[in-house]
């Protein structure tokens, strides 16, 4: 790579901003692993970048030292805490090790239990100059699902849905197609094809027999998981004629009987049996074995009361809702989030907006963090 | 005036947006009138600029050329049609015509009937330039609740409220306060301080009992206006307890007993009695006499029902929404626009997003153009 700097950066924050945003670019294809950016520095000038691509791919240091015919001396940027151990890759800090580089910056440690300070470690034994905490809270954010995994076991949460600009998922006869404009779908689109698992409950099943694929398909395949709290999809339903293309994943609550669900395996889906019965009990469960399975985000999009017993076990992580332009009216027309609800005002999660967009030419999509109770 | 044009405009664009942004600074003051600005430009310099500030004081133009010594040749930019008619004030196209300038630009005509182009032939006749049109979307978006009045003979109407990110005006206990930040509930009451009238049905009377007075107080004092289907407020109401002091008028439908309406009549209240008791021919005779009143604006704050009965008359110009960051959740809890709503998605009127804006940290307020149904 030739050296160059045309965006004319200058301090460590710009340089680590350029890492996050290469770091940025493999969302969704590097999952369970973390999004991670790299940019080599001489003089002011990009010598080299790279970024994690893909899972099971190398590591944004390696791409970035390949990228330059000598890195001896350079300023490394990199989002994360280069690895220490042999995983898929040998450990990136030798890789920064033997390339010579003079100083490594990194965004923010890894609490992975396998680097967790490692590899810092192991740079600062080599000689090398180390700074830690250059855009902290920045790479924090774009790694928010992954820092979830580690420190939980769980996938990060997205909860979504479409509403018109009066609150409504669908009209009171139940018509929803389309509260949003083409532009929102698509957006929709492209989030189903980037997390591991679409959520729903059995009553939109039952209500829109829908697919839960990502139209065009995405960097990675969605499973597609059903809450069975008193039954589970006919064998009929377009999710389980389809199970053995796309992976279909039920949660099926204890009191169902083996039958019903015998049925719906046969049809190629994979079972999840809780030890409960309980909506709340279900999803902590449930998030338990995601996580076992190594599933970074997944994606919640109804019905009401699945996304009322997700709040009410505090299990939502982010909000993305798309506001179409439209307003249904009606005292008994549907809202996105049903269940008894909170009496108090001061019993609501105060959440953080964190994205606001306009879509097309009338649509707004607005994204929150899930905050903690008041 | 010192000639100058610190903001380097140069296009007859240019200096019609400039008289667009003067022009709104008399919202909320002048109106019955249009909100209109003028800018007085010689050799690409601005030598003079005014605007309509207030109901009964000078027009645009008239403020531009005293600020002006000599206004022989200039272009004049106005937002509106000069008027030609002695109204409170001269006729301003005499004003131009006795200064000299030599061209005048216009963004709009001015439909009202003691107008409506006679302002532009008298410029004309006079051997003066006219151009017609420059800006003239931006301009009629300025003036579209005068061009409703002066159109339709009723007030501008704007739906508004405020409401949880799962579309809930309360919880399902019926608690509201509060869902917005302070930024939002300061953003309303500036709103409330600029319309001619605040609008609640009954069951918003009975439920919060509300003042619906702008504090601060604003530029103009709105009347509290009650659509009274069945009965009146009580007179131990905090509006009826203060209809001396700020207006409060009661619309009652015909079948209301007069016994009720005269001791709220006694207590200060105008009333304004219905031909019919049918919420929606009420919601028509009402505009038709608020527009009488000569109101150009008026904002609806609910409760669900009235805001149903809005929609349904076809009666809703504008939404100015607030989006809380919390979700309250609950299959009972109120949202904002209740009725039977439409059982068609096709049935909805499709909105346009006409504005977009976070306020404080974590609320938005979204404002739409009522739109034609598909």
């Amino acid at each position: 790579m030739v050296a160059m700097n045309p965006l004319r950066l200058k301090t460590d924050d710009d340089f680590m901003r350029r890492a996050l945003d290469l770091a940025a670019q493999g969302r969704g294809a590097v999952e369970p692993n973390p999004m991670v950016g790299c940019v080599l520095v001489r003089d002011g000038n990009i010598i080299g970048e790279g970024y994690h691509q893909r899972f099971g791919g190398p590591h944004a240091e390696v791409n970035a030292l390949r990228c330059c015919d000598n890195a001896r001396g350079a300023t490394a940027y990199v989002t994360l805490e280069p690895c220490c151990h042999h995983g898929k890759t040998p450990p990136c800090s030798d890789a920064l090790i033997q390339a010579g580089v003079g100083r490594v910056v990194v965004a923010m440690a890894d609490p992975f239990e396998k680097v967790d300070g490692g590899g810092l470690t192991q740079l600062r034994r080599a000689g090398i100059e180390t700074e830690l905490g250059v855009m902290q809270e920045e790479a924090c954010e774009l790694n928010a699902a992954y820092l979830t995994r580690i420190r939980t076991g769980r996938p990060f949460t997205i909860a979504k849905w479409a509403m018109t600009v009066d609150g409504r998922i669908a009209t009171h006869t139940g018509q929803s197609q389309w509260i949003t404009n083409e532009a929102s779908r698509a957006d929709v689109h492209q989030l189903r094809g980037r997390v591991d698992a679409i959520v729903v409950g059995m009553g939109t099943v039952t209500a829109d027999d829908p697919m839960l694929t990502a139209r065009p398909p995405g960097v990675r395949t969605a499973t597609r998981v059903v809450f069975c709290a008193h039954r589970v999809p006919n064998v009929q339903s377009r999710l389980l004629q389809s199970a053995r293309d796309v992976p279909v994943l039920l949660v099926v609550a204890s009191e169902i009987e083996q039958a019903a669900v015998a049925a719906a395996e046969k049809r190629g889906a994979r079972i999840y049996r809780c030890a409960s019965s309980d909506p709340v009990a279900m999803i902590h469960e449930a998030l338990d074995h995601l996580g076992s399975l190594e599933m970074t985000n997944i994606m919640i999009e109804g019905g009401g009361e699945l996304m009322a017993s997700f709040l009410n076990a505090g299990a939502i992580d982010q909000y993305e809702l798309y506001v179409g332009a439209k307003v249904f009216g009606g005292r008994d027309a549907l809202g996105p989030v049903a269940g008894e609800g909170f009496a108090q005002v001061a019993e609501a999660a105060a959440l953080r907006l964190v994205g606001l967009q306009r879509l097309g030419e009338n649509d707004v999509k607005l994204v929150y963090r899930g905050g903690l109770k008041n």
